[in-house]
């Protein structure tokens, strides 16, 4: 039985390779994580445990994409950055973003119980995702850069909120407390009002989470009998920088090396 | 802090609706799932378990989005119809996708203990998807019809292939004999070498899974002094049928009824 | 000199492929021809060589792309209606849609003499064109429809302006006399204004223009000897029809005839 | 009578805008104009009228868009480069494309009589025509490059083919005979045969147009009695320059300049 006669049905199939010679960006976010996120009891503003869970499965990613060269993570959202002339899957941008979307949700659940051994996961959680490309380094730094500021401006507001709520305001009240509230005064709030300085929290709260593969040091005997000596190799790791001014991709140069 | 200055990247995404007035097919396949089978130990041709599994992901696909009118499942592929007038997140064609292969990959890893209760699950498995419109229920049933026929091609290949491996042959012996061999001549071999009557073998595996609502019957007491009551309901079912004829569609003109 | 080496640009080219199976349509609108019919002098509210010379670009484009079924006219706007299943350069949208538009700018201007024989033409008019997709009849007509819709709204509020401006009001007055007024009032302020009925206007003017092939009649001598015998063929005509109501696709059922 | 009941038919248009920050390229190529150079008897291998008036053309069209900055012609083929930043139409690619397209045509129908005073033009000449978007400045001029050296390999192609057949030989021994041939073989060939030296034919023809602004000088009286002075404007000029190379564009860091 041949399978010619229904096969037309392939020639609707849309060709969605996209531009070469550009950075491609996979952004993925929590659907419907609000109510993931309460059903689950994380803590407000920030579940370290559920960040160091989605930062967990970025590693994943970059471990078995190589052509994905740096990630960015924030609350239920990661940013993944394939190299400008990757040909991972001739840059369909179907494959790239399904791929991503796939493993990640995939790593999520799997790697659940090594982050929360005492919560049953109580339904499969997933995630939306989107494909973009930049055509020049400048462009890309300014998108990583805008998803860090908003990393700031809504880890401010959400720090500020849930102080106010733990305190014994309602969510009205601490809504309207804080409306059309500058930087620097919510910065006092935090001061005066519950002796926080915001600066001094964690940097993953503040600044959100790089995944990107870095230099590592191993100390290696060679024999039984030899001193060990030093050996490097890339490793993936995550850290908590600063992406926004240069001082970060001056010191790591061959991430987005061309 | 205003993030005014770097909103410009979001000028770069690019606005992907699909075609009104379409049917929208999404296809997922599991990507690497021949390593997969094989760490895993899957039966061959066919694990009946490990389809069990993808049903019922499929089942929760459905189950969460009601826009999903019917999909079918062979092998480690499943194709999720939308139906024609779906605005589900603005027919975008990113969001349909990637929220469509998230649940399924997220489900996959969830449901595996059950479907697996002594084999555990060696790392994420992740799946690929595409998305299609068709833009009549004639051209999409004939999609529908390829993935049958397709179903039942590699399904008798398969079934001779493995019946000969397993009495003796080498791979490469086993491929040389099936070489250019017609329905009719794969029938023969399993009848005759191997008694098996290909028709006799079961449903799932020579047709594949269909899985859409159904109206099924339940008996409810209103109230304790009541006799019970037929009462009908929609639910969301998996089977085994002919979908590349008419009967099939006749019979349920709901599914893709306008 | 092998070209090689810059060869890598083309792969910067994408694939627009239209969808197969649905009906194309080109869409043309004079640009920047508000100007353009002042210094040209055209007669408000319509000028009918105008007409007749966009018409006559139109049986032209006909006439050279076979594909092409169907089209309609009204001001400087033309809509041409490829058939569902063409193959014409494999459905790809920037060649029908560059092919059409040139070939309808190049006829208007070696057109433009014949119909503007005492009229220079001042310099060279432009037109911006699209294509659109439309997966049934049913909603191509819709299409139409929409088209002439439009034809019939703008040339009655056109002709009312005109009409007032001409018997001394200002633009301004004109405008602020037709704001919010029904069909109805305007055919009253016509008739009892200026004595006309609108609907014994030219049908040109109220319906716009279709244009496609009709079988007409010759009387052909098949020998000297023979009495003249009556042949069919198809020609491109152009006719000003309701195309809203199914009478005209009724008794035009090739038009677009699968 | 309201247009709502068929407006939704315009929901089926497709947002088609390029990607920001890339330099667009529209390219358009006679359509059918082997058998167009026939009909109106263009001279081989180069009709220098005939390019002349490609060249005004696209002059025409860098006066009327001034987001084109820089133009490529060559033959039958012109290409037009927009500014990396330009926001003409919001860079939809239909807009350009037709828009472009279609005052190419205008112009060439209008100015024929210009260029062939004696000639009469026989029917509508049309044009295809295509955007692509280049990310990166070198990568822009990889292409133009691409398009000089295939006006290279066809010219001096087309010179040794024509002189051979001037001089007697069939199309198919003409054929035969340059099969193979190199760029330093076919120098020899015109040299020995004919005495003709490649490089001294001129630059329009081995070379092909460029089409840009460039600083003029004009000598102007302020007022009648003042001595005239030197003014500088921009002027859109034709010159048959070496654009391969990294001169031309060091000698007018303006055209590209960001």
């Amino acid at each position: 039985m041949a399978n010619s006669k229904f096969e037309y049905v392939k020639s609707f199939e849309v060709e969605d390779k996209l531009m070469p010679s550009t950075w491609i960006v996979i952004r993925i976010n929590g659907c419907h994580f609000h109510r993931f996120s309460d059903v689950h009891e994380f803590d407000k503003p920030n579940d370290e445990q559920a960040l160091n869970l989605m930062n967990s499965c970025a590693v994943s990613v970059l471990e078995e994409f190589p052509d994905i060269v740096f990630s960015y993570g924030v609350s239920d959202e990661y940013s993944f950055v394939m190299k400008k002339m990757t040909q991972f899957y001739k840059r369909r941008a179907s494959k790239i973003l399904s791929l991503t979307v796939s493993l990640f949700s995939s790593a999520y659940v799997m790697k659940w119980k090594e982050f929360f051994p005492q919560k049953e996961l109580k339904y499969p959680p997933y995630f939306d995702g989107r494909v973009v490309c930049y055509p020049s380094t400048e462009i890309l730094r300014d998108y990583l850069a805008w998803r860090q500021v908003d990393c700031h401006i809504n880890n401010q507001y959400n720090t500020c909120f849930w102080m106010l709520v733990k305190s014994g305001k309602s969510k009205k009240e601490a809504q309207d407390l804080l409306k059309g509230t500058q930087t620097q005064e919510k910065n006092e709030l935090l001061f005066q009002q519950f002796g926080i300085n915001y600066n001094t929290l964690p940097a993953m709260f503040r600044k959100g989470s790089c995944v990107f593969r870095d230099k590592v040091e191993d100390m290696v005997k060679l024999t039984d009998d030899d001193d060990p000596v030093k050996r490097y190799r890339k490793k993936v790791i995550v850290d908590h920088c600063d992406i926004i001014g240069p001082s970060f991709w001056n010191e790591h140069p061959d991430i987005l090396g061309e």
